[in-house]
């Protein structure tokens, strides 16, 4: 026996609810937020300015600790944040490591905002 | 009496400085973060995806509580770091207060993270 039952629920009598309207979901509002916490730091953004610009082949921890006036571990400290984050990536070279940004990941970064 | 004294650091001893790149400054990397920290929490980007799809004149307060499922204290706490960002502008209105997007506020923080 085949009975179609149809069923429509009243939204006329909602007030409030936005319903309908595409809203960020909690799983992608995580996977955003992550990432600009990594970016919400003024050292962390020097960091990755300055790895910007020092576009050859990768910029070592010498190259980062000077220009910020901060200690190795501490500037090793917001590099794991980064790499963690996903925006910067790190390559081993003899006793340095080298580090260099994850192509197309500031720009990821940068259209999610747009995208809210 | 007129001195002119000229003395040039010699930079040709510095072996790591990325000396003469364009370098993010601290008083920018500071500004940059303090909108990027107001963005790196899931909620506050959940409430700008809601007041930003409902284009209607602002969002009520009774618009946000419901689709996060957070009381009205916790989102009245984020909306007011976002106002305090620029982000998000308030108008009160009789009892209740109504939230819009500040115009260009996200494409301007979108953008910085492209002029790193």
């Amino acid at each position: 026996m085949n009975t179609a039952l149809t069923t429509e629920p009243s939204t006329d009598e909602l007030c409030c609810e936005p319903s309908g309207r595409p809203v960020l979901s909690a799983v992608d509002a995580q996977d955003k937020a992550r990432i600009l916490k990594a970016l919400s730091d003024p050292n962390r953004l020097r960091l990755l300015s300055i790895v910007k610009a020092g576009d050859t082949g990768g910029s070592c921890v010498c190259d980062l600790t000077e220009p910020l006036d901060l200690g190795q571990p501490t500037v090793s400290h917001h590099l794991k944040i980064l790499v963690d984050a996903g925006l910067l990536e790190r390559e081993k070279r003899g006793t340095w490591a080298y580090y260099s940004l994850v192509p197309g990941a500031l720009e990821t970064a940068s259209a999610s905002l747009l995208a809210l």
